[in-house]
C-alpha cells in the first residue's frame, strides 16, 4: 500500500527543483537499483513489486507502481536516497586527480563521466551548477553504479579552481599533445560543455590546455570520450 | 506538395526493414543534416519548409512536414539518402588500421564511434550485421557528421576477419595493457557488444586481447569510450 500524499512525493522526485526541496531522490529500474545496492548505497526507501527479488521496504501492487513511476513501462522497484550534498575541503583539489566539468549538459556524459573516473580511480568529479542534475535517473542509470562510489561535488568553477595548487588542465581544440600527461599524481582536467567548450571565467583559471591529437576530420569528440582519454593518458605509467 | 505515396514512403523509413528494401534512408534535423551537406553527402531529395535556410528539393508545408517526420516535434528539414552498401576488397583489412564491431546495438555507441573512427583517422568501420543499423536517425545523428566521411561497411567478422594479416586485437577485460600498442600501422580491433563482450566466433579470430587498465571499481567502460581510449594509443608515436 502506499498513501496518496507518497504517491505525489515520488512522482514530484522527476524535477530537480522538488528533488533540492526535499533533499531526495529517486531511482528505478531493476539493473541500476541492484548495481547500487550491490555498490552499498544506503535507500531511504525501496517500493517494490512482488516481482523484484531484491530487498525492499515497502511492497506495492502493480497499479501503485504504474502510478508510481516516470517510466512509460514501469519497472518492479523505485528506490528513494537522501541527497548528499559534499562539500570540498579547504586544499582538496591539490592532491590527486579530480575532473571537474564546466557546464557538461547532457545526463548521459555526466553520468558516463562518472563511470569513467571510477574506472580510472580519479579522487573526486567536480560539477558546475550548470552540468545535468546529479540526482537525475538519467545521470544515475548512465553511471552504471559508479554514482555510489564516486566521490562528486557540486560547485561553483571559478570559485573551486582559484588558487589551486595542482596544475588546471583544460581541454580544448588548441593546446599541448595530451600525450605530454603521463603519470601525474596531482592534477585537475576540466572538460567543457558539449556545444561552447570551456566558459571564459574557466579559461581565466588553467594553467595550460591539452588536445588529443586528430588525424581525421571530425570537427570535436563526445564530452565523455575526450575525458575518458585524458584520464587514460593521466594513468599512463611515464617512460 | 507532397504525394500521399511519397508521405508513406518517407514514413516506411524509419523501419530498418523498408530502408534496406528500397534502399533509401531518412535523416532529419537541421544540425544533422546541415553537417552531412556540409561533409559533402549527396541526398536524393530534401524536404523542407519555408523556415529551412539551406538547399531543398522539395518545399513543403509545416503540416505536410508533421506527416512526414518520425519525431513528436518535426524539424524544417529531411533529407532522404541512397544506401550504398560498401563491399570489403580482398584484403582490405591488411593495411591500416581498421575498428569492428561486433553486435553493438546501441545506436548512440554507433554513431560516436564512426565520429571517434573520423577523429582519429582510422581507415574504415566494420559493422557485424547485429550492430545497431549504420541507417537508422540514431546513429547518423550521433555520428555529428563523421557518418559522411567514415568508409563503413556491414560484413560477418566470422568471414572478414578470418585469415586477416595484420593483428586482429579484441577489446577485453583480461589482456595485455594497451599502453603496449603504440604507433602500430596496420591492426583490426574488435569492440565487443554493450552486455555480452566479445562473440566466441570473434574470439577464435583474435591474435591478442587488450585492456585499458583499470585502477577503481567500475565494472566496464562504455563501447564508445573504450574504442576512443584504444585509438589514442593506436595513434600514439612510439617511445
Amino acid at each position: 500500500m502506499i498513501t496518496r500524499a507518497e504517491l505525489q512525493l515520488l512522482r514530484s522526485l522527476r524535477d530537480k527543483r522538488h528533488r533540492e526541496e526535499l533533499g531526495l531522490f529517486a531511482v528505478e529500474g531493476e539493473k541500476i537499483v541492484s548495481e547500487l545496492l550491490a555498490a552499498g548505497h544506503l535507500f531511504e526507501k525501496i517500493y517494490a513489486t512482488s516481482s523484484w527479488k531484491g530487498e525492499r521496504t515497502h511492497e506495492i501492487g502493480e497499479e501503485e507502481m504504474a502510478r508510481a513511476s516516470h517510466f512509460p513501462t514501469p519497472s518492479p522497484v523505485l528506490a528513494v536516497g537522501r541527497i548528499r550534498r559534499e562539500a570540498l575541503q579547504a586544499g582538496e583539489l591539490d592532491r590527486g586527480l579530480t575532473l571537474a566539468l564546466d557546464q557538461v549538459q547532457d545526463p548521459g556524459n555526466v553520468g558516463t563521466i562518472l563511470r569513467i573516473a571510477d574506472w580510472f580511480g580519479l579522487d573526486r568529479v567536480l560539477l558546475s551548477p550548470g552540468c545535468a542534475d546529479l540526482h537525475s535517473q538519467k545521470v544515475i542509470q548512465a553511471s552504471m553504479g559508479s554514482f555510489a562510489r564516486v566521490r562528486a561535488i557540486v560547485a561553483e568553477l571559478g570559485t573551486a579552481l582559484a588558487g589551486v595548487g595542482a596544475p588546471v588542465i583544460g581541454c580544448a581544440l588548441e593546446g599541448r599533445d595530451v600525450h605530454g600527461l603521463c603519470a601525474m599524481a596531482d592534477a585537475v582536467v576540466v572538460i567543457g560543455s558539449e556545444g561552447r567548450g570551456l566558459s571564459d571565467e574557466v579559461r581565466g583559471l588553467l594553467t595550460f590546455t591539452v588536445t588529443i591529437p586528430r588525424r581525421g576530420k571530425a570537427e570535436s569528440l563526445n564530452a565523455a570520450v575526450a575525458a575518458a582519454v585524458v584520464c587514460d593518458n593521466l594513468r599512463r605509467p611515464a617512460g
